[in-house]
């Protein structure tokens, strides 16, 4: 069942080659821009340019219809406007295209009888001429192993992590932030009105998809709500699975039906749902990456006691105050180190400028990489302790440090202890006003594979969601 | 009385001297940063560094003492060990001098009753001597005005915003993310522990500043319930203050204690106060700087309708889903758009990929300076709107617009509408792939006068504190 699931999806998420209809030579035009963005990102297929005008677009031949392109097509992308469409489906089923993706809108999202029904007709034509329709209304697929982009400019690099959003602008937003946080997806999609391939079909094929071992959705509304929640709940037995509803609240709601024609229903009624089918419900853009990244990091993680480490070279004491609220504000256990723990730091650091709790204010460290290097020895060693979150505000360990060497041979201590031992340790890295040398510091942490964050707040919630997660699954 | 206070205070925030007692040549030492931080600021006053062991620092003679110095000391900056404290003082009586600052730390926060009483014996020599205290276990004063440093390396511009934070590293990173969002602050102190100078007597001191507009307070613990919340009730009336409480939690108050030695009582009873009082309580560092931020740039905003735009270029629709949900939750106000305004957006953008609600996608803007022009022109004439806020996804706009000119064109619209009418234009910038476009666009619009924010629920948040306090105030 699972291979003819993939071999179904092959074409759309490995498609050996593309057309482009409505492909121009004019710059500002979308069809001259989805086939630069193919050739930008060094898509691995073949790419036809189509459109009844002919001419080139950066040396390839723009062919004047999908019958005169010599190959086979895979997989055709559709910009052109919405009353040539029909016909266009015609020449699909002749050609034997396997997948059309629609960028062109203006459908069932504009309220209009007239073109909700030329959804009906379109998915009539698909059904007949035996392709799959992807939108309309939609930014298609993301597949970074054959270089498919789903924007221009934005391919990073292939990884486990798979998702599916009804909306193109936040799968756009997944991708970008992806490539910036360094979360790496297996393959992507966004549906838009999803009138025949919809979040169901592409959860069956992630769920499948031995690349994908965590899957985001983001989802303002469901065609059939039992088929849903039937098949998140058989997935997030053996996947995590991360959900956001776009349209939770009343007005949400209003704009979703404009957006991609979707008729929600009570985000207690989601929540609930989604709660017993064992998935991860987020409510933001940062929350859904910020967990997506977490559980890119930690493959595996049921421990719930945290211990917090601040003021790597002084004024940790506000930080330390500030993360114990916050963590719980999350229900996140900060348990007390243990008494062999606290008697060790205390001979290391002395009792003044230090807090000799959890959160731990390591003040005396004073920037010393060797003091530093005993301190999470000293708690990593604590039994009470299953993972290791660390505050550095990089502006203020710099004029404690003698020279970058320094601050580096701080950092490694970090990820040294990340390789040589398992319980995960994550690093907070605030905004300040050495932002140069902190987005340095964040590449190198997050290639050294720690999960990075910008506040506690936001560790503490991905925290919260994973762990939530596992041990939900393995209760 | 005002004016008796403001000489009183003359002499802590615009100090003509400071000595920095423990200074040393040994650049790993705090009292050898804190004499390179005052030089590397441009300190406009007179530095002396005090040590036995004589020498120089950076071309500044070390004097042995405070006695051996030629000229008036105002500022005693003090970096020694605690046990050398309180002869420190009677030679700091001997001087003259006006106030010290205790970096030292090891006193009532260790726990240790010998150092609770240390604290005694100080403030009664400080009585005696007449000078102030401020500390211990603190970073003291931040004068932009005459370059003196709470941090090295971090003096900004000058400005309206007043802060005052018992912990010296929250203070630190108010400067320094101040620095980086364009928050110009007058005045700020951190004062640790507080035995002498505390909160209410800088609240005293800010609220009758003239140049101290909007005040942020992070606050462990008050010595004085009573005083506490009649002063703040007072400035409330006046200007608008920010109240950031650290230990809110039964987990934050233990970490307090060991902290600056406070003891805290319920959250819920601070809330209360804070509330009646009229001031505004924020919950974490982000919200903090976000909402002084906002109360810099809108000075006086009683509008409670807010008109979103997304989809600059395309791709709004799951951004305007998603701002709706998130505004609904912090109970924002998204009117519809009149009947007016709705018919001219028809008229200009069409019903393909726009989303005509509030939020308002404008997709078929496509990157166009005049249409977006005309956009803002209709929405800023909606008489029920009274504040806009605009989402721009850099990555999602540099593939459609032909060059960096356009780009800039579009955004001057923003900023030609943010001088040339009166409703409030805030813009939200979320990170992504093109962070260095981002980043210099950003500093652009904060040039211009534009609050900009990284997600839409910040500057929510952000704008619903604002709305808050004046509303309140006018009511």
């Amino acid at each position: 069942m699972n291979e003819i699931k993939l071999r179904l999806f092959e074409p759309i998420f490995y498609p050996k080659s593309i057309a482009v209809i409505g492909a121009s030579p004019n710059k500002t035009k979308a069809g001259y821009i989805w086939v630069r963005a193919l050739v930008n990102a060094g898509y691995k297929g073949e790419i036809y340019p189509v459109s009844p005008n002919g001419g080139e677009i950066l040396g390839l031949k723009i062919y004047p219809n999908l019958q005169s392109i010599p190959g086979q097509v895979d997989y055709v992308l559709v910009s052109i406007p919405r009353q040539f469409i029909l016909s266009l489906l015609d020449e699909c089923t002749a050609k034997g295209v396997k997948v059309v993706t629609f960028f062109t809108a203006g459908f069932r999202e504009t309220g209009d009888k007239v073109w909700k029904q030329a959804e009906a007709a379109m998915l009539a034509k698909a059904r007949k001429g035996g392709f799959r329709i992807i939108g309309p209304n939609c930014l298609g697929v993301y597949s970074p192993e054959c270089k498919l982009p789903l924007i221009e400019g934005a391919v990073g690099t292939p990884g486990e992590i798979g998702f599916i959003s009804q909306s193109g602008g936040i799968a756009a937003k997944l991708i970008s932030l992806g490539i910036s946080y360094g979360i790496n997806y297996s393959k992507g999609v966004s549906f838009g009105n999803g009138i025949d391939l919809d979040a169901v079909d592409f959860l069956e094929y992630l769920g499948a998809d031995p690349k994908t071992r965590v899957i985001g959705l983001y989802i303002e509304g469901v065609k059939d709500g039992h088929r849903f929640f039937t098949i998140i709940k058989e997935i997030a037995k053996v996947k995590p699975l991360v959900i956001w509803k776009g349209g939770r609240t009343e007005a949400g709601t209003v704009i979703a039906a404009s957006h991609t024609g979707s008729l929600t229903s009570s985000s207690v009624a989601w929540s609930t749902a989604i709660k017993q089918a064992g998935a991860i419900e987020v409510y933001n853009l940062e929350e859904f990456v910020d967990t997506l990244l977490l559980f890119q990091q930690i493959s595996f993680w049921r421990g719930n006691n945290i211990a917090i480490i601040t003021g790597l070279c002084g004024a940790g004491g506000g930080a330390a105050v500030s993360a114990a609220d916050t963590c719980a504000q999350f229900s996140l256990n900060l348990p007390p180190l243990s008494y062999e723990t606290k008697t060790k730091l205390m001979r290391l650091l002395g009792p003044i400028g230090s807090i000799l709790h959890n959160p731990l204010d390591i003040t005396p460290t004073l920037g010393s990489p060797s003091v530093l290097e005993k301190v999470m020895e000293i708690v990593i060693a604590d039994p009470n302790i299953d993972l290791i979150l660390v505050q550095e505000d990089v502006e203020l360990i710099l004029p404690y440090v003698n020279n970058k060497k320094q601050f580096q041979q701080l950092n490694n201590v970090f990820l040294n202890f990340a390789h040589k031992q398992n319980k995960p340790i994550i690093i907070v890295l605030p905004p300040g006003s050495a932002e140069s040398d902190r987005l340095k510091l964040l590449n190198k942490l997050r290639q050294g594979g720690i999960a990075v964050f910008p506040s506690i707040a936001r560790a503490a919630k991905a925290i919260a969601n994973v762990h939530r997660y596992y041990s939900r699954r393995y209760e």
